[in-house]
């Protein structure tokens, strides 16, 4: 799932669907640095503004087990991009090349439990709501603080939100 | 292999040789899904017309181990897919992007063996017979039918193959 | 790289070392799961006292893309792990076994640079020191506050460390 | 997700907490076979008895991208599972050791949605309902029946599910 | 496959099927080393005797896709692992426990093709050969030297094999 | 990291960074091939001119964990690398679609150490040397020559490397 939309305020209005080709996947192929620096570059890549970033194990020549590094952003993005990835790791070529991505139309609403309000996010096609997901962040903080598991508090929003509709 | 072919008829006409430019690959990460789901979606977009799908392991932040759905279609399926992927996923965005594929010249050919005849696909370069293929289903129903390993149904099928040549 | 160090004191004595044949590894198969509570459950699991979790991509029946959970805990913990992991996924059943674990001599030093201390890790054998490996964290800190690239915090440390050899 | 008890009955008397000690784990690597094959093992493994069987992608040496197949059967399924691994796949060794498996006491209930009941398999801690898991293949024929998503029908069975608490 | 049979000599009685339990998995997690050296590592261990080395992508605690190397080595071998490990890679612990091997009766035969001979390993089950794998490094020469795909040289060589048998 | 640049000499004149649009990504799903074919073919294509060739995991339809491979080359070499794919794999299909890579500008310069001089590639942004690599083959001629760690002789081409600085 994509998160570009992690900042948005709530009781925003309905996100419209659309289609935007405007986009950028850059791809690097890292067998020389270490893990614990690629784990680092994620952050590093999200705070400046990629939409997503993630890591697929491949296999190089060699017999070097290594990580592909993918990232979608906007075009405006790609300068910023290339500046991180050449100072943040041994890479010394960077490819990439356009896509499109469509984008469902999307809103946000809270819902109560009995250990406070959580965001949903809806996912909206037709006019419907096809799909609705709790804000993964609020629900962690309830389950730390209330000592419960993750699930339960997955389990009751989705609970209460059945009961709203 | 892409297996778009799987319900051609044997005895069919060679296919040519040719360049597909009007193909398209589409792309979904998925990591707020359980796998059963995800598992069920392929059958659906197989079933709808997907040339092929594929899952690939995926590292994504919050160290969430995710999974990226790939498939390939011919761009004049590209609603049906999205339709189906915005239904039966979590997913909120779904990218895309042209590709080419050049698909090789192939035929048909049916093999006798001791336990049946068996439809081999085969690949032609120059004219010539590169590779052939024997039907897995058609094998597969062998091995249970006759409780023998499906590697020596392969192997039975290739020995007839080279007699016949 | 186990970690179970991560707390130890500075200039602590060196740890001798030593064969640990009290150790535990567990495995659970999670298929009904989705990501985000797998990547929130790592962080319980290793706050409760396991020496080690890691996830590997694993295939399982019907197409499922899932995921193998194992951890490294000493045998005293098993009841704990066993009592997260009921909780916190949807497994219904853990499986485990005891392993050895041949821990070298390690120990800590401090090594100054222009941007201040950072610890660094030693391994020892045969009494000499044949790895070091800067601490992670404080690496992170630095360049984050000094806004250089990790690498390169990471490269002046080692020019030091081989400076004060 | 260890699926032994998919046959088990339903209205059946919960299933004890128990530790299983006569558990194995069998692994084998896999470099000389097409993935066909592989994808075929699975099915007359599990068919035999095995509880669980996954593959995992292993890097091996001259570059082989290979497949790494783990199952696990009760001991007194070793010699039913050598004898399949032996005759269905190229390798020539098989390795195995004891494991324990921890099973958390299960029940099954049937659950009516307004397509009809549906099997919920539970997890059951000090005397609790921990967790609650719809069986896949009666949500799947559902789904397939009324052409709706699947992720519709794991919904309606939790929603009811929750009423009936 | 395990290939601790590589440097046997052709023409060698069968090597009679034989249980051993002798064996060692040995494991290490990699998540601060590059893969440049992890790639180097598998030779050095080959070349001292262990009897298959493995890599599989991991992912460890704050998002970094590392690498688990495994390695299968007689009991008798244990401290020359630890050693090389404990020297060539970054790791400061190392994980190991026994197990089982069950290894196939086997045989080594020659066979005759247009291109020279080829060696021909053969898995033996109650008297009949079940499998025969022609030897990798010899088709690959041929395949060089004679400028043919490599598929073409295994295919010769089991249309002979069939023709002799 | 690309490495097309393995075979050029040193002291050549630092190559320039530039935006390279004209090269080409290809793939092929392969999931009816062995693994000793597939490690095999990467090297004849590595040999015949591809940039970078790499293995990603993928899981297909029919529980078949199957490999992508991957490669990336000028697009002047298409033709070259779909005879290659066609002959030396058993795949009918081959997609690929024009990406662009922008390559950072690099030079060589070489470092003595006591065992002899080594090469260090270096990457330069903004007219200063941001990453330096040594030469991976002779780092590696130098650990077996000497019998020395791998990871003791990139150490020391650093310390050197920082010392001449």
């Amino acid at each position: 799932m994509m998160e570009e939309e992690v900042d948005m305020a709530v009781n925003h209005p309905p996100n419209e669907a659309h289609i935007d080709d405007e986009m950028m996947k850059m791809e690097v192929n890292l067998d020389d640095i270490s893990s614990e620096i690629i784990g680092y570059v994620m952050d590093v890549l999200l705070k400046a503004g990629a939409n997503d970033v993630y890591y697929t194990p491949i296999y190089m020549k060699k017999n070097r087990p290594a990580v592909l590094l993918q990232l979608l952003c906007s075009a405006s993005k790609l300068e910023t991009m290339k500046t991180i990835l050449f100072r943040e790791t041994t890479t010394l070529g960077i490819r990439y090349y356009p896509l499109t991505v469509h984008r469902m139309a999307r809103s946000f609403r809270r819902v109560s439990t009995k250990w406070g309000d959580v965001t949903v996010k809806e996912g909206i096609m037709d006019g419907g709501v096809v799909k609705s997901s709790p804000e993964y962040e609020e629900c962690k903080q309830i389950a730390e603080r209330h000592q419960i598991p993750l699930q339960q508090v997955y389990e009751e929003v989705r609970t209460q939100l059945n009961r709203s509709e």
